[in-house]
């Protein structure tokens, strides 16, 4: 499709190509097609050209040619984004910015704790290049064997260690971007203490690439722990769910690693797609909790005792009705394998609208326990469930087709309505309609609706202020043009 | 001096009484003249009035009628600041705008370990507030009593716990602040995740008052600690500070809660100052190290233990000379006590430039050792120290006079010269010129002439698009009208 590409765009092309040279742009169909749709297929795209520059100094020259051209540029990382905050619009006249070839480990820096990377380097790279010097990088999800540094930080990720170490944001001690300006912003010198001025990394972490395009990071590292103790538990009720957490944040403290939930729906989903994957409990439950300890390297011992007294006194509160110990890492990984299984088990059964919510955490027990019911009610025959990091205050939020729905048709004629309701349900508990996954172009229009307007309007104006053409992925994150219009 | 007011702010000095009420304003002279010098007596101004409002309510009124009328805020809150960043200018056309009278703690959620409050509570009543609780907020520093935390938010305070829990960014959850524009940007509902765009409050911490005027937060708490072991050991060299600092964070972890190091000069200056205090250790050393370890609350019996066997490793090792832990916790106090002396006992000697500087941790030892040298034989007769928060890469660098020095006379004569050569050296090793005291307008001039011209642009970017009129804390921390005029 090449050969669609308008003229105009000659001389951007040329100028580009011989910035970056042949390996660093291309406008063939072919090479661009899987890149210009999302990982799940829920967005599709078009654009002039990809380019996938080998340097920060490539980046940088590249912005420069698409000012002076007016050419919107789409960053894009391991393209494994829920939002669609990584796919073009259909308009074909931006480009696609692959950071991928940029994938070299700089520096770790064993005594300091610290890593120093390009942000095409993918989240399972660097875990390996952590525990080589026996150092952790301590967030992780679904996608790490595809999602970049650039995506995670841009995206501010969350996952399953959350609870414990924080989102993305926590991780990142200095940051290298390009502005919409061409220059290049860097912040790498991983300086512990540093009042000169606005922190402006913060502003980048989790922007989406509208205010900048990460090209780099440095990333804080942790000691290799000294082991683990996963525990899968079967409970009666979120609501005994939530005292469980509390019970294992004040009897293991700065070891609770992990905390999540688990309906009975989504296990048995997971069991009946995946059928070598075994439940831990000998019976079903309405609720069950993964939940993981981690020993501090010089103390790996007491963890297993740590673990069966916590259970104990859990199951004499009567918070559980059943629990178990995985006796092995490969059990530990099986059990967290069952958690990971959920979303695609879930998909499997058919069409469904997924939320990713959070609410305030010592509310979010309450919350599942109304809105579930809540949107059943609302839409006959809908099953809601509700899984994840409940310690994070954060679920995700499922709603899954009445069984004759048919695929496409059901979520064209429902999907707006239910999360519309999911969504305003969220907002009257004080919760946020992307916890951990973004707007992208997916919540734009929801954000616009629902958002405080004081934090959308001083959006707009720093947007407005660092990229006054919007070159920088429009129409993702910032409601601009159309909030103006719009009633 | 009421009656030198001009004209023309009659009108916006009855509009503002009318909001605030005759508590809420003032303009005579003797009341606000203890808030129109600094603390340390460095920077002296004048205002128009002084502001005291109630609520966010009042302080967003006054900040309308202030924009309608072209007059300058600058916000206050202890006046306990270290770079003259909450005194007013000469000028007399600006107000004070005190938060002290908003001191109100407005929600302690023991569950979920945080705390929302006014910005003008004192730091020292919310550690007593977490404490009455069984709860503790882990930032500490000298001016506690007066310190309030709308200050230690607007200067991203650190101090001596910075090691184990970070700056005061770290502490932050929530925040609530009134916009030059007058509205109210809040955020105090704590999310633990949230991805609805930029991280607004990020860019309102650290940034002195010059987008926003922090009116509450919400902070995070921790649960009390089970005890602590206090020690002192005498050292050799700073070197050898720095392997013992490496020592400790690999045998005690996340246990180790401080570490900071004092040369033998300051030990003997807070001893000759202050007679009544005593030396921890029976001979001199020329450097010390104070270091703290915290023990979880429900394992405060293993940490004596953990303290000698860390002491008597380091004393095999040869990396210290003498150590001493204390017995009591009036002799952990009292230790802290000669820590806390040095910057008073100091001062007592005679006059001295003082520089709040940070280089990357694992470089501050060899900083320390090339920098004094190198300080004393550029400026004769002088004496060079520098004491603090190794852990962090931050010292407090002191160039004392020499003896014969006339005070006044010589800082005028000799502080910029010294200042730019510190600043100069802690520039070449790839550092910042203000750790954790901020710029104010002590450092303005520097961080103009020394900072990253990308990040300077970057932040009168962002000045100029959210205070268009400049009228919050001008001529504090963003270099803005100078800097397109000078060479």
């Amino acid at each position: 499709m090449a050969e669609k590409i308008p003229h105009q765009f000659d001389h951007f092309l040329s100028e580009a190509g011989s910035v970056l040279g042949p390996k660093g742009l291309t406008s063939n169909y072919e090479d661009m097609e899987p890149w210009l749709t999302d990982w799940r297929g829920r967005y599709s795209g078009s654009a002039l050209a990809m380019a996938s520059p080998a340097s920060t100094a490539q980046v940088a020259a590249l912005v420069r040619i698409c000012t002076r051209h007016g050419v919107a540029i789409v960053p894009q990382g391991g393209n494994s984004g829920m939002s669609g905050g990584a796919t073009p619009d259909e308009g074909g006249k931006s480009i696609i910015l692959s950071l991928r070839r940029m994938n070299a480990i700089r520096a770790l820096n064993e005594e300091e704790r610290s890593v120093t990377c390009d942000a095409g380097v993918i989240l399972q790279t660097l875990h390996e290049a952590a525990e080589t010097k026996r150092l952790r990088f301590p967030l992780t999800l679904g996608g790490k064997g595809s999602a970049t540094i650039g995506g995670l930080i841009s995206t501010n990720a969350g996952g399953t260690q959350v609870l414990r170490h924080g989102t993305m944001r926590a991780q990142v001690a200095g940051l290298e971007a390009v502005l919409p300006d061409g220059q290049i912003f860097n912040s790498l010198t991983p300086l512990k203490k540093d009042n000169r001025g606005f922190d402006l990394k913060q502003l980048l972490i989790g922007s989406e690439g509208t205010l900048g395009i990460v090209t780099g990071a440095t990333l804080r590292l942790l000691p290799e722990i000294g082991g683990r103790a996963v525990m899968w538990a079967g409970l009666s009720s979120i609501l005994d769910a939530r005292k469980l957490l509390l019970h294992f944040q004040d009897q293991a403290n700065e070891q609770l690693e992990g905390f999540e939930v688990i309906p009975q729906h989504s296990l048995q989903a997971v069991l009946n797609h995946q059928p070598e994957q075994k439940a831990p409990l000998a019976e079903m439950h309405p609720w069950n909790a993964l939940i993981e300890l981690a020993a501090p390297k010089d103390k790996p011992d007491a963890l297993p005792d740590l673990a069966e007294t916590i259970l104990g006194s859990a199951l004499e509160l009567g918070l559980i009705e059943d629990a178990t110990i995985a006796a092995s890492e490969t059990q530990a990984e099986q059990m967290w394998h069952l958690r990971d299984s959920i979303s695609s088990a879930e998909r499997a059964i058919g069409p469904a609208m997924q939320h990713d919510i959070s609410v305030p955490v010592d509310k979010m027990a309450d919350f599942v326990a109304a809105a579930l019911p809540a949107v059943q009610e609302r839409f006959a025959e809908t099953k809601a469930v509700a899984f994840g990091h409940l310690g994070d205050g954060n679920v995700h939020f499922h709603v899954i087709a009445p069984p004759n729905a048919v695929p496409g048709q059901w979520e064209k004629a429902e999907g707006k309505k239910i999360s519309s309701f999911v969504h305003d349900l969220v907002t009257e508990w004080g919760g946020s309609i992307s916890a951990e996954h973004g707007i992208g172009q997916m919540k734009l229009a929801e954000l616009e609706r629902l958002g405080d307007p004081v934090s959308i309007s001083l959006m707009q104006t720093i947007k407005n202020a660092l990229d006054p053409q919007c070159l920088f992925n429009p129409g993702k994150l910032v409601p601009l043009a159309r909030s103006g219009t719009n009633p």
